[in-house]
C-alpha cells in the first residue's frame, strides 16, 4: 500500500470569485490507525455548491472551512485498513473524508453501502446528500399535490433532476429551467419533465410563461438572481417556494430578490432549508431513492473530473453551471 | 339633508411617486335609495398603505382602482336613510364606502358596531382592518412562543402598534423599529415595547443588534428595503417572517431584498399574507381586540386629517411615514 496520498487544502479564502489559487494540492503521509479508526481509499469525491459558502468566514449553519485543512467533501470508497470492529477491509463506505485520495474515520459518520443494485457513485448523488436534498425539499417543504405545476431551477443538476422526477411520480406537472439546449433536451427526453426552459436563450420570462400556462404552484429554487425573479413573476396565489440554493450569488456578493412585491400580493410562503435539519427523515428518503435508482426509475447523469488535481477546476465549473448532472471527481 | 356631497376619485395613475394631482375632488348629488339600500354619512375615512398598490394597474390580489371612480377605502359613519330592514337611521356602521362624505351600501359589506365602550374611529384601526392584520399575522403566521424576540417595523403605526402589544401579552420580548425619537419614545413608554430602534438615527444595524442581543426569532415586516435587510441580518435559525407590507417600495419601484443568503443559511420561513384571506377568523380576532380596547389594555393613537380635501396630502404623508399612529380623515 502507498505510504503517501494526495489531498487538497484551502490555501486562502476567495475575495470575490473563487480561483484555483485558493486551493493547494499536497502529498501527505498515510497516518497510522489508532484503535477504532478506519482507513478508506476514496473512489469518488462529490463537488457541491455548499462548499463555496464554507470557504468564507461568515455566520452560517456550519463552521467555515479551516485554512490549511483538507477541503470538506462527501466521498465514497473502500475500506483498506481497519481497527474498528464495525468495518472490514473491502467494505464500500460513504463518508465525509474531503478532497483527498484517502482518509481516516473514527467510524461515526461512515456508512456501509450496498453496491449490488446501486452504483457506488450514486451514493454521492441521487441516493446521497443531493438526492435527499431533493426528497426533503419536495416532500417536506413543498408538499406537492397532484396536478400542481412545479418549477425546478438547475433542473439537470444533481438536486434538480431528482426533484423533477420525484414530482412527476407524485402527479405534478414539472417544468425545469436549465442552461442550454442540450441540458433542456435531456431534462425533457431523459428525465421526463413536461417542459424545460433554456435560460440562456434570452427569452426567460416569455418562455417560462409559455411553459407554465396555469402559473406556478410551487418552486424549487436552486439558482437565485434573475432566474428566481422570473419564476416569482409566475407564482400563483398561496404558492410555496423551497429555497434550496442560490448558486448564482455564491461566487461573490449574494444576488438580491428584485421581484419582492409578488411575495405579498400572491401571499407566497418561502422556506430556506438544508438537508441535514431533519436527519431522522433520511432513512425514509433514502429508501425511496434507493429503490427508484435500483429499478431504473430514477435516472441520473454524472460529470467526472479525472483526478484529484482536476478538482478545483471542476469546482469552478460547477459554480458556473458547466457540469452536466452530478459533478464528481474520480479518484481511482 | 344636503342634496350633494364631496368625494375624491382617482384622476390618473401615478407614474412614479403618487402626487395630489392623481386625485380629484368632486361634488356629486346624493343618490335616491333603491330598495335594500342604506345611505351613510361617513364620520371617518381610513387611509391605508394598500391603497397605493390599488392605484396601479398590475396583477394583485384585488382588481385595480378604476379611474374616475371614488377611491376605495374603509369608513365608519352613521345611517341617515335606509330602505334596508337590517339598518335603521342612527345606526353606527363600518363599511367600505371610500373617500367620500357619504355613501350608499346594499348592506352586504356594512356592519353595525357598538360604540358604548369603543370609539367609532377605532373600528378603522385597532378593532378594524389594521388590528385584524396585526392579529392574523401574529397569531396565524408568526405563532409566537413565550420568550421569543419579535421585531416589528413601522412599530408606531396602525398595524405595528397592535402587533407589539399583542406579542407582549403573549410573553414575547418585543422590539420596534420606527422613525424618529418621538415615535420610539411612544412605542416604549406608551405601548410597552421592550425597546425601539430609530431607523433615522443612522446606526440601524448596530442599534438593532444592541436591542436584540439574542437575535430575532420572528419578524413582522411592514416596511421592506434597508429596514427589512437589517432585521434579516439578526434572524435566528428557523426564524419566521410575517411579510405584511413593504411600504418603502410602494411609491415607485419595489425595493429588493438584498440580504438573501440569510434566508438560506438561517433556514427562514417567510410568508406574505393579507388580512382577508381567512375571513372566518375575524370574529375571534375582533373579539380579542375589542375587549382589549374597551378595557384600555390596547392603546392606540390617531393622526387626523381635518376634512376630505386634506385626504390626498395625508395619504402622501402616510407613504412617507409622516403620520403618527393610525391615519384617518375626519369627515364631520
Amino acid at each position: 500500500m502507498a505510504s503517501t496520498f494526495q489531498r487538497i487544502v484551502l490555501a486562502s479564502r476567495p475575495v470575490a470569485e473563487v480561483s484555483t489559487g485558493n486551493f493547494r494540492l499536497e502529498t501527505v503521509p498515510v497516518p497510522e490507525l489508532k484503535d477504532g479508526e478506519v482507513l478508506v481509499r476514496n473512489h469518488y469525491l462529490s463537488l457541491d455548491p455548499y462548499m463555496r459558502m464554507r470557504m468564507e468566514d461568515t455566520k452560517s449553519y456550519a463552521a467555515p472551512q479551516a485554512i490549511g485543512e483538507t477541503m470538506i467533501g462527501g466521498t465514497v470508497g473502500e475500506v483498506v485498513a481497519s481497527k474498528n470492529p464495525k468495518f472490514a477491509i473491502g467494505d464500500k463506505v460513504v463518508g465525509m473524508l474531503g478532497w483527498a485520495e484517502m482518509g481516516v474515520s473514527d467510524g461515526v459518520l461512515l456508512r456501509k453501502v450496498d453496491t449490488t443494485h446501486i452504483p457506488l457513485s450514486a451514493y454521492l448523488g441521487s441516493v446521497g446528500m443531493p438526492g435527499m436534498t431533493a426528497w426533503y425539499g419536495l416532500t417536506q417543504v413543498i408538499q406537492p399535490k397532484q396536478g400542481d405545476t412545479i418549477v425546478v431551477s438547475a433542473a439537470s443538476g444533481a438536486v434538480g433532476s431528482v426533484v423533477g422526477q420525484l414530482a412527476k411520480l407524485r402527479g405534478c406537472r414539472v417544468v425545469g429551467i436549465a442552461g442550454g439546449p442540450e441540458k433542456c433536451a435531456y431534462v425533457v427526453n431523459e428525465l421526463g419533465f413536461d417542459a424545460c426552459v433554456d435560460y440562456k436563450a434570452g427569452n426567460l420570462l416569455a418562455d417560462l410563461a409559455a411553459a407554465t400556462p396555469d402559473g406556478i404552484d410551487a418552486l424549487f429554487e436552486n439558482v437565485g438572481g434573475d432566474i428566481f425573479d422570473a419564476s416569482l413573476a409566475r407564482m400563483n396565489p398561496f404558492g410555496r417556494i423551497a429555497l434550496c440554493g442560490m448558486i448564482a450569488g455564491y461566487d461573490g456578493e449574494p444576488l438580491p430578490i428584485k421581484n419582492t412585491r409578488v411575495l405579498l400580493t400572491m401571499r407566497l410562503t418561502m422556506r430556506g432549508f438544508i438537508v441535514s435539519e431533519h436527519i431522522e427523515l433520511w432513512p425514509e428518503g433514502l429508501k425511496e431513492l434507493g429503490a427508484l435508482v435500483a429499478t431504473g426509475k430514477l435516472k441520473f447523469r454524472e460529470s467526472l473530473a479525472p483526478d484529484l488535481a482536476a478538482a478545483p477546476e471542476a469546482f469552478l465549473g460547477l459554480l458556473k453551471g458547466k457540469n452536466f448532472g452530478k459533478q464528481l471527481v474520480k479518484l481511482i
